[in-house]
């Protein structure tokens, strides 16, 4: 049994993190960090945990968590706010998964460029990109783990096999992602999220010019052998969950689309949460979420040469927490899909 | 571990199974018997569950069914279809669990009043009406369970700690439910629920004349002194799973609101999915979608003298699958909440 | 031409004036007032409007206000915050109606019990209940109209035909209200309406002790030869617009449903915008949004002898600045539907 | 007064233009034709329209139509369904605007790729594409005026201007749009479109295979010098209205956003329909639903390259109905913006 403690449990990442675990087997949770809602129990927040946890919100501080015995650190603090911490943590030997922003770059400079300069840059090379699928064997024995951004955990599945295989060109890639509204979080509370203003509306925002964006461009360009800068454009639709990441690259040669599921299936072969959707089939948000899984599809536009190969994720699990879990498992040595391998509820 | 077959298997009651048992440690899917879907594989059907199980859907026939050495058959046949197949389920041994009104009401001409003649008047008596908080004892022996309706175990669950004690006057209850459109099941294709018909709006539908009204009464009487019948209104509202169930009945004597909820928090004491709400807080459907829970909330009018007594579910879990699996996991001997104490997700 | 000015003109129900009085040929917005919006153009605001109308919003007081040449001012300013100012601006000769609940209760006591001590008590006499089904003749050459509040139009649309009539007793009337969000307001921007939070759920609030209830008693009880206090509990719903109102209402004598119908036609015979549905069919929300209709369904309980009648209005037209305008347009002395008789957009 | 006929008046497209008609000073609708619908009146469909229209239906035969005293027939008829009745009113002498397929590609051979064998291929040369922002000139005196599809329209107006200048390579061109249900018809009732299957969830469909594509490389390769040839991925969003249009088109020089909306607002300067956002602004669907506007947003992706021109359209106004009417009130010589130039609802 293994015990953690999750700093910013009462957002909705942490909450969702909690939801997981209290299914776990093989992990306790040992401690709950808040911020304003320090002194509440999380089920005066979260009511819908009534009955399954009963646990008050702690300070999240490294002096708070001593004495709760966890082993772990689960910080979904903001970024920036964090990043001392997740530090202070390192040196206390706790072993750490952050959430947030902070440690997902490699590079300082593209950091800083849509944050702030890096508050712990000397951190940077030892953080590994949280995303199994690309870095199972470095998660494994890692200290710190940088879960990925929710938008960038789409684009990247939806894209790694077509991008290592050489497939389509580097340059020219276009991502569009639609996202569903708890993606802002629950702290965010602004007019734009205000229930009448974006029901039954749709829009696009931060076009070209969205954080998430670095991280999509360093990951696929470490899968090829050219840099890659994808043009990336996050719309925001009515619904609480769910990523679909539309992607459009353009072929380097003609191609069957047969062949290019061939080359998707492979990669994705031994991955228990990624489904590749065979011929005619486009994934939904709605059958992943509450989910680990990402549904990949695929067309091969003939006329134009452009492969678009489409994505679901739940932004909250494979895009956030459940992430977050799987790499939990693989550093503390148990199976990766413990309290994973739920199908997403339907309808 | 016991082997069970589904029959109905697959419409929304029956996935909602399936899902449910894939997590649970003491229960095998042997079967899976669908109508016009025999022959597909359950995941073309629901993408939902690809990487999760992987079997074929046959014939809802008890012929079928025999060789998979099912011991317990949960039918989610429609109403009527079914019967003959429970009556002959039960001759050849097996225990069984219905979906369906078939068996709900003890009183065939009440039965033959909302549907038709009945079709094995000679199982009324024996068939347990499947909720736990009211009839646990005759459950656990039962051969044949019927899962409650869906408005039934909001109204039911609402109103009965009240009913019971006395509280509140026979005449007059009101049941106002509001209801998602899962209920409507997926079968129904039909120009009402095609979704922009009744998105972003709000109505009621059989007033005064929804076919659950009999089973609320009967329930209902059994814990009172006097005979009960509720005034049933129903309501459609615009969201995919809950059912939010707001009951009015006259206090007989003057209360406190403290009171009403001292009587409800004893009834409820020792119920592993009912929370009653604490004083100032309302039950929201979200806060129980996903989950087997009823959250209850009370007010008492003081200038009227009403108790309003709500009620949230998820319909399709403790409103049906998640009840069903409640019946099973006592009927077999394993731990009620086995697979079932999970929180809603949120948001 | 009549010019109108109007302040708060930046809320939900200002904007829907402007969207409103945008068709009229017969009335002039002379002039927008604001709270923190001042200084702002209203298409700054709402992009909805950009090519319709082009007006910079200045502050919402009578100072500013002058030179506009405006004879009308119709103030959407929350309730207490605008009371001064509409006295102010009958002092000065301007006729008034006020979307605030600071003049619609005629006893300052309740309005205290509600809200706070009444700030111009010796304006509640000449005060008209904005509601032209019950006021019409008052609310001609009234000075000052108060806006009826959402949930009390589609409450006292529904039972004052039964009321009037004496069909139902006057004890026990219970009104169970569904409303979408935008009830809320613009600058109502919190947690409860954060679209992750609300969306996909229903919950009950402020059950038995919400604001709008003394205004269902004071105009039901002057339809009545008994006072009458009726139970209230609204409900929020995950939809924008739109409330549906089921009242509950016990039959003095059993009634057949279409006697009842017959009642309510003839009350309703000559007004413009409320039907009467026929037998077996039952309002929606979506049928009414975006008019100023309000559509009334009747069901008898045989059984159990409770007449249910349920409404539906859009709450920001006919529950707010339709019934202004409808008013605006009395008083005025123009045809009473000008600008109002729409169809709601379908679907 | 122009009396016109509406055929295939029970579907949506129908219906939306009986509700702008209903303002219309100058148009009297004079027959309404339906398919299973004839016989009953449109009320009792659309009990929106109660107390705004009082018509039955009739069949959709010219027959049935003569004596009505049309001169304009809009058919609302599927596509290929009304081929043949269009064909027959332009012989007896009306003027004839189609909302379907059928006349809108000037080639058969495209048109047979997407759907069938033209029936009717003497008329393409003669029939006018009725998108007034590039063809007002030949819809004024045109005897039969094909509607645009809404995919298409959203997309031309986002491109038309950039490609038009020439900022934009001809080849790869992106266009990503995400529609509202309402798009299906109400014909269409299927389990794709039944609620609980779609409600909080996003898909792409026909991907690259959509029949609306022809259209959109038509109309824009008439723009350019070169041959446009688009790849379009339509996606379905769980909302009842409206169009986001997101188009990527790589410019062939580098230029500035401001420059880029220059060529925009100049290309636009004179439409009463279109608004282009001011820099940093991104249209929304909730901010033209209900109206006849398309709102474009413009940002250039400096270090790729890319221009992303986004627009947002009413699919059953701008989209549908709405353009019907912007041309017939350019067919029968009254102001163009007649009952069309409306506000969004908001919110």
């Amino acid at each position: 049994m293994t015990k953690i403690g999750i700093f910013g449990a009462a957002g909705y990442g942490g909450v969702e993190l909690i939801r997981l675990l209290l299914e776990h087997p093989e992990i306790e949770i040992a401690y709950l960090g808040g911020h304003t809602t320090a002194g509440e129990n999380i089920t005066d927040l979260y009511p819908s945990l009534l009955g399954r946890i009963d646990m008050a919100i702690g300070e999240s501080s490294l002096a708070a968590l001593e004495g709760s015995g966890a082993e772990v650190l689960c910080s979904a603090l903001p970024h920036k706010v964090g990043a001392d911490i997740v530090a202070e943590a390192l040196d206390s030997g706790l072993k750490v998964i952050d959430f947030s922003a902070d440690f997902r770059l490699k590079d300082a400079a593209e950091y800083e460029k849509y944050y702030q300069p890096h508050p712990h840059p000397e951190l940077l090379a030892e953080a590994v990109y949280g995303l199994p699928e690309l870095h199972r064997k470095e998660i494994i024995p890692a200290r710190l783990v940088a879960a990925p951004g929710c938008y960038p955990t789409g684009a990247i599945l939806a894209l790694a096999p077509a991008v290592k295989a050489g497939l389509i060109e580097s340059q020219g890639i276009i991502v569009d992602s639609k996202s569903g509204v708890s993606g802002a979080g629950r702290s965010k509370v602004a007019l734009a999220f205000h229930f009448p203003e974006l029901n039954e509306s749709m829009k696009a925002y931060s076009v070209a010019a969205h954080r998430h964006t670095p991280e999509m461009d360093q990951e696929l360009s470490a899968l090829s052998d050219e840099p890659i800068q994808v043009t990336f454009a996050p719309h925001l639709m009515p619904v609480t969950r769910g990523i679909l990441t539309t992607t459009y690259g353009r072929l380097r040669q003609p191609m069957t689309e047969a062949d290019v599921r061939e080359v998707y299936q492979q990669f994705y072969a031994n991955e228990p949460f990624v489904e590749v959707m065979p011929a005619g089939i486009q994934p939904t948000t709605k059958q992943v979420n509450g989910s680990n899984n990402c549904h990949i599809g695929l067309v091969v536009a003939e006329d134009t040469g452009w492969l678009i190969a489409t994505s679901a994720i739940d932004n909250l699990i494979k895009g956030l927490s459940g992430s977050v879990l799987q790499c939990l498992n693989l550093m503390i040595g148990c199976a990766e899909t413990t309290a994973l391998d739920r199908p997403a509820l339907w309808p």
